[in-house]
């Protein structure tokens, strides 16, 4: 059985209505699972997070975006995360017994379908079509509200659809990525300071883990503050050595950790890597937890 | 859908034809999934581990049970472990969907079958028919060298079969149990007086924690000892609390752990509490892991 997650980040995080009238698009389908919904009234976003077989994830997300773009007007959209669409980003995930080339043509379909209905698609990671646009960052760069003037730079020629601006949409942006872990870390103290050293100690950009984006916030509610990351890749840069690595910098100001956060989906292989470092089991596989070998039971038909 | 783990003791770990012929007994059925096929020469035994169905695994732990009283003869068995008979144990372990009760049932006409064959039964754990028989080690007391003149004590009538010894066969004891851990853990020493100071520290009957059961034992291969150990019921004494204790008390004879094993089968709810207790991610829920949901979808037809 082949399987694929999708993570579709939509422009709506405060409008009850709309975030349901999308969740019931995609209940109808019985072959799905819905794995998380997530709003932000902040961010004015909403995640949704499902899998299931390749061909209904494809048909799902489809009918997902139909909705999200009738409902949303992005012309009218404010909010504090970086977005460029109605329906911002369409990451497909390979999960189990799909290939990343498979995953692509699926995203490929999707930008298609999406072209079709007049509204220029961009492809970034895996399914990116030039090195540049690999980077969501670089394709959200000047936002929704720089979009207009994008579309007019012969390098940002859309890959799918028109090449003028749609202001009631913007643009898609569908790839193909890696499973993401997002984990934050608490810090008992609400010196906003000594969270941004610690993010600046583990993050890529500033000499950190090859694979670890971060952040430092203020949970003002707690009274603390969060170093809020996003580990991009969990194989080469391994949650543990994040979380001990902010333990140890954070103990220099004698500063301990209240709390962690893992927020959506977690691949089982990054809990297994939890389990051989904490319990030092050198040996110890995932295919020892008896929940795993019922899903070959089931899957033998 | 219900699914029962079974894990059969039979006295046999040398004769490598007789542990492969009871293995193709079982690879027969394809509605079971064998998780773990486990043989020890010193202790002549192998512990045969599957999961299914709770009708399936009740037929093909028959079939097994035929098969192993075919080809072993208790009378002339040796080895390290304490046992009492052919098809020494036989623990039916409740996983998914369904209830003790239920499993009672078919550890009840597991024992049925075995009686119907002639060869006394005794009933453990949850499937005891009094609390004296709860305990293995109370009903193995003796072992089969014993169990002539155990079986001729009115408190020891069998509870299926005839209360005549069987020197072929000795006993069989079927139940029905909570999932149980193995944890192994071992020591930057030689010196096994180190690892049963810490033994008596962690285990039940020393003033340890209840659910521990627990020995010291000498590596001589890796010139280690190792503290191996039973957790018993692993959601009351959690895995990571026995962990730290062992570390604790091994620093004050200066040891450091060098690795630990999880040997066999673990359940998911134990690795749940090993990520939320070294992360520190008390929220943290073992339906965010992406497979699990997996489950779901397969399960749902």
């Amino acid at each position: 059985m082949k399987i694929l997650l999708c993570e579709v980040n939509i422009s709506e995080g405060k409008n009850l209505k709309t975030i349901e009238k999308v969740k019931k698009v995609i209940e109808k389908s019985l072959k799905i699972n819905i794995i998380d919904i997530d709003s932000d009234k902040n961010h004015n976003r909403t995640v949704y997070t499902y899998i299931g077989e390749p061909q209904e994830i494809l048909e799902v997300t489809k009918r997902l975006a139909d909705k999200a773009i009738e409902l949303i007007d992005m012309s009218k959209h404010h909010g504090s995360h970086p977005r460029i669409g109605a329906v911002d980003v369409v990451p497909f995930i390979p999960v189990k017994g799909i290939e990343t080339e498979e995953a692509i043509e699926i995203a490929r379909e999707f930008g298609k379908y999406i072209g079709s209905k007049g509204i220029p698609v961009y492809y970034y990671e895996d399914a990116a079509t030039c090195p540049k646009r690999k980077s969501l960052v670089e394709i959200r760069r000047g936002q929704y509200e720089g979009l207009e003037e994008k579309l007019k730079d012969p390098e940002w020629i859309p890959d799918e659809g028109p090449t003028e601006f749609v202001p009631k949409t913007g643009v898609v942006v569908a790839g193909v990525r890696f499973p993401l872990v997002a984990f934050n870390v608490n810090l008992r103290t609400d010196d906003l300071g000594i969270a941004n050293n610690i993010v600046r100690s583990v993050r890529h950009i500033n000499g950190g883990y090859r694979f670890v984006r971060a952040i430092g916030l203020n949970l003002t509610d707690k009274n603390m503050v969060q170093v809020s990351m996003n580990l991009t890749n969990y194989t080469k840069t391994p949650i543990h050595r994040v979380m001990e690595t902010v333990r140890s910098e954070a103990s220099r100001y004698g500063i301990s950790i209240a709390g962690a956060e893992l927020v959506g989906p977690v691949p089982m292989k990054a809990v297994e890597e939890i389990v051989k470092f904490y319990l030092q089991v050198h040996n110890f596989s995932i295919t020892q937890i008896i929940e795993n070998n019922l899903l070959d039971l089931l899957d033998r038909d």
